[in-house]
């Protein structure tokens, strides 16, 4: 079986875990969680989204949070940016990369950026721009990519249109993200095969929500086709808007645990980043979710019990 | 991606979830429960197992339960049995297949069964002898297959050490237990392609658990590898005595969503499983786990919001 043996994790829960929080985090509390996660090995970490402060209140400290963790050494900062004023903010406060946002269909378009996908591209153009100017690396990405809750199945050929106009204002990295955890292993890999041949310049990194159990399932699939560039928030922090209850994002852990048990090496210390997760999910969890959490690893063995059991398999 | 067209799943609540409720169930209760899991259009269900009554109080009615449900149609009625005398009993109650359990690693045979593995192999002889004499199938499963508790990572020689065993006592299929969810898929995927290429001639099927989130990524791995048969818990029903809190098996209606998603035939009619789990999760659930009664299915797609939302991804 001929998988990577090396992934690169981005540590999302900054961004999109504290953007779902129902109340104000203080700014010293994120920039502490960021120095913290920046302790486990993550090599990049979203740290915030420098939308409008109307938008998202949640982050309308993002230029404080981004400028008070520079220091951090080896460390990508990336920061989700939806517009060149946003661009212009995080270039400022010292953000490596710019993370943008498209959705694949145009009613989840509307919805979440208040215009259709074609125009929204558009509205993106002075970023590349800009972008290219300070040098600063972009990473594309598509929402609902591998299914829409208002469209359903999103057709290939649309995604493919989207990665071809990425690709023609200079983006290296598409991030395809499964926002409400439609997609299926089968689809991961047969859709990634196809990009790889269509954009065999282009990195595919995946941002998998746990919605229907199958993140775990869906990062396997992309391992087979290459894919070496993941998401996911630690505790599983950040939610889905759109079934109560649902799991959102993958957590940390239990990704780095599949990828460590296959012998893939993500370079993050399981047990401080289960040390972060428990913090986590006494501080802020609402809707996250983690496995490890729970369970714990495979290397804590139990000692026999005296007694004897019942029958279990 | 080549896939099975076609999988059959068993339904183990029953015996599995069953025997792990603290509560007395009534018969006439698990009875009801049996048919209505019938009428989903699964063609297996482990209806119950017949230990002793002092093992396993919860399953004392294994009798009446299996007489009661011999009027189903078309549906392979599976019993565990873990002797001889209890082999008899299923066959006089009209059991279809009989379940064999041995487990990979010694430390988890003295646990389970008071024994070690070459001990417990020996005593089945006579289950062997009684299921030939009366024409009856036998599955021979294999706790702890990808990794024990007490002892970790199981050696592949002792696996097929233990299978080529079953083979040579007119064994033909091979239940592989992931009984406390210590598999990851790259190691299911070349355990099974070691398995095919020793035991051309044997079916393999998997008794997969979510404990670390990885129940439907193993799954996706063996299909990979041709598996087409799987063990299921509806609602998840059934814990895991080991980690308090942590998820035992996995949920019928996930795999079957996920397999149907992938195009993969089930039989089972999903919004007929879900009513049922939905009864079940109200019911027993203790430590039971379904993505799909949390999530709903993709097919319910959501009408766009009137207002605009925030930037998701």
């Amino acid at each position: 079986m001929n998988l990577p043996h090396q992934v690169t994790i981005c540590e999302v829960a900054p961004r999109d875990g504290f953007q779902a929080e129902p109340k104000w985090i203080p700014t010293e509390d994120k920039v502490e969680m960021i120095r913290a996660l920046a302790m486990t090995g993550v090599s990049q970490i979203e740290v915030t989204s420098f939308v409008h402060p109307k938008a998202i209140p949640q982050l309308r400290d993002a230029f404080e949070v981004a400028t008070q963790v520079q220091d951090l050494p080896g460390i990508t900062l990336r920061a989700l940016v939806p517009n060149v004023v946003g661009a212009k903010r995080a270039i400022d406060a010292g953000i490596h990369k710019l993370k943008l946002m498209l959705s694949a269909t145009d009613s989840h378009s509307l919805a979440n950026a208040n215009c259709k996908v074609e125009e929204a591209l558009e509205k993106l153009d002075p970023v590349f721009d800009l972008a290219a100017q300070n040098n600063i690396t972009v990473s594309g990405s598509i929402s609902v990519a591998f299914g829409c809750p208002y469209e359903g199945v999103v057709p290939i050929d649309q995604l493919i249109r989207i990665i071809t106009r990425y690709q023609e204002r200079g983006v290296n990295e598409i991030s395809l993200a499964d926002t409400t955890g439609m997609a299926n292993p089968k689809q991961i890999y047969e859709d990634l095969e196809i990009f790889n041949q269509e954009f065999p310049h282009l990195r595919f990194s995946l941002h998998l929500h746990n919605t229907r159990g199958l993140a775990l399932a869906n990062a396997f699939a992309a391992l087979q086709q290459g894919v070496t560039h993941f998401d996911a928030s630690v505790a599983g922090l950040g939610g889905c808007p759109y079934a109560p209850g649902a799991t959102g994002n993958v957590a940390t852990e239990d990704l780095v645990y599949a990828f460590e048990e296959m012998g893939i090496h993500t370079g993050i210390h399981i047990e401080s980043l289960l040390s972060i997760a428990r913090r986590v999910q006494k501080q802020f969890l609402q809707n996250g979710e983690s496995f490890l959490l729970r369970a714990g690893t495979c290397s804590q063995l139990h000692s026999k019990p005296d007694h004897q059991e019942k029958l279990i398999d």
